[in-house]
């Protein structure tokens, strides 16, 4: 049974009746379940995350864009959180039994499908991009809602489906596919925010450190504790145990060690075994050895 | 659904057609599956595995001493390894949604239908054992079945379950509830097996060291490699990381470092999941926040 997950991000963390009936969307779905949804207040904005086959997704997502265009409109939102569309952002990642390549025939097909059901123009991102210079959300993203309509009429800007003007009130949306994103934060024992920056800045892609990590030091602020807080975008070629490692080994450099590290959410089970099999020195390992795989093939 | 497996260890690893009786005894028991079997012609063994409930084990159990004391003459048979009965043990291991309890119950039911419906005697042993003398295997088995008969004769022998004499052909059972076990290698980057053995003394319980731990020191002749061969029979009290740091510190003393480890055959995917944790230093983790757990749940 493969199964392919969704995290569709909308533009409404304060009504909770909207909420409610976004995930009722989802849950009346059949092929699909509800894993876990969360609405935040400030950056009003909530997330859904569910999983199911391709059609199942495909139909929830559906479901869910017609309670979102009802109901939402960018005119008067506003919130913390950058947005372009009532539903901003559509991840579809390949979890079991499916590849990348079906998770980007997905985010397209489902991508013509919001355009031509809501006329909710829609570009692709991540894995799905068909166009270099947007292949990243936050360069889809910038100019937000309020700057979308000019940056819509500019060179390089029209969408990958529908119409080349935004909705109305529901703006535009992001479709795609990419790897399980793991949030992964470590925490230094210093209260020295310019020691997390600074080791941030060493370990993250953006600034010459791994492929496939997003980073930024930041201060908690009840603990005193500075903390690199990050987003791991591919653990399968960026695997968690490399992070530590570097984390740990830029630590040093300032005389701080690690107190603990956190996985915020959910983690695929692959990501820990790998670290285990890293640290364990674990030859020749494989999944087929784990005892609840072996059970649930039978 | 409650999952017990049970590895039923069988005197006849040379008549194929036998052990092929053996397996469809398994196979073809509802409530049940068999995960994988082997046979060693030298040890004149077989090894099976099998999972689920405890009606169905209990089932799939039964039919295994039916068609192994109809097709065993233990007067005839000889092997390297050692062994008391043609079914030689029977482990029951909680595996999900059972307790230890469940299983040591399970062992005692099981244990009675077996001495009432072949009259073989059986001995209880590890966590369903009814006498400390009695809980190890290895003081069980002493004297084989050649020295079964006087040894149920002396004093502190009486069989837990069935007559006071062995069976003529099929001897004595062993019956019993136990945590998974791990069988664990750890090769050493040398071909000296004076260091692999010095430390398997210092970290195997039965000289002082840890307590769900047996080793031994052995030489890979093909690759002249000494490795530390384990059988870790409770990774939740002693776990793996623990095993892994302790042989390679003892393994510094003599200038040896560690070439990699192996897990042999199946292991419960928690022993590498509290590994992770344990070398990422994860602070409140939670098998919730496996993602294939919580899509298993829905």
């Amino acid at each position: 049974m493969p199964i392919i997950e969704s995290i569709p991000n909308v533009s409404e963390g304060r009504r909770a009746d909207v909420i409610e009936r976004l995930a009722n969307a989802i849950r009346s779905t059949p092929g699909v379940r509800l894993l876990d949804y969360s609405a935040d207040a400030s950056h009003n904005r909530s997330v859904f995350t569910l999983a199911g086959d391709a059609a199942g997704v495909r139909a929830a997502i559906l479901a869910l864009f017609a309670v979102a265009v009802e109901a939402i409109d960018l005119r008067t939102h506003s919130g913390e959180h950058p947005r372009l569309g009532a539903v901003d952002v559509v991840p579809f990642v390949p979890i079991e039994g499916v590849t990348m390549a079906d998770c980007v025939a997905l985010a397209k097909d489902v991508g013509a499908a919001i355009a031509e059901r809501f006329a909710v123009p829609v570009y692709l991102y991540e894995e799905a991009s068909t166009n270099a210079a947007r292949k990243n959300l936050e360069d889809i993203r910038r100019g937000e809602f309020e700057g979308l309509a000019a940056k819509m009429a500019s060179p390089g800007w029209t969408p990958d489906f529908g119409p080349t003007r935004p909705h109305e009130t529901a703006g535009a949306s992001v479709v795609g596919a990419r790897m399980p994103l793991i949030a992964y934060n470590i925490n230094l024992d210093t209260d020295r925010l310019d020691v997390a920056k600074k080791i941030a800045a060493a370990i993250r892609h953006s600034s010459g450190g791994l492929r496939y990590v997003k980073a930024m030091g930041v201060m908690l602020e009840d603990r005193r504790l500075a903390q690199v807080s990050m987003n791991l975008t591919n653990y399968e070629k960026t695997p968690i145990f490399r992070v530590f490692d570097l984390v740990k080994r830029e630590a040093e450099r300032y005389g701080v060690s690690i107190l603990e590290s956190e996985v915020v959410g959910l983690v695929p089970s692959a990501a820990l075994i790998r670290s285990a099999e890293y640290y364990l020195q674990l030859d020749r390992f494989g999944d087929d050895q784990l005892l609840e795989k072996k059970l649930s093939q039978g």
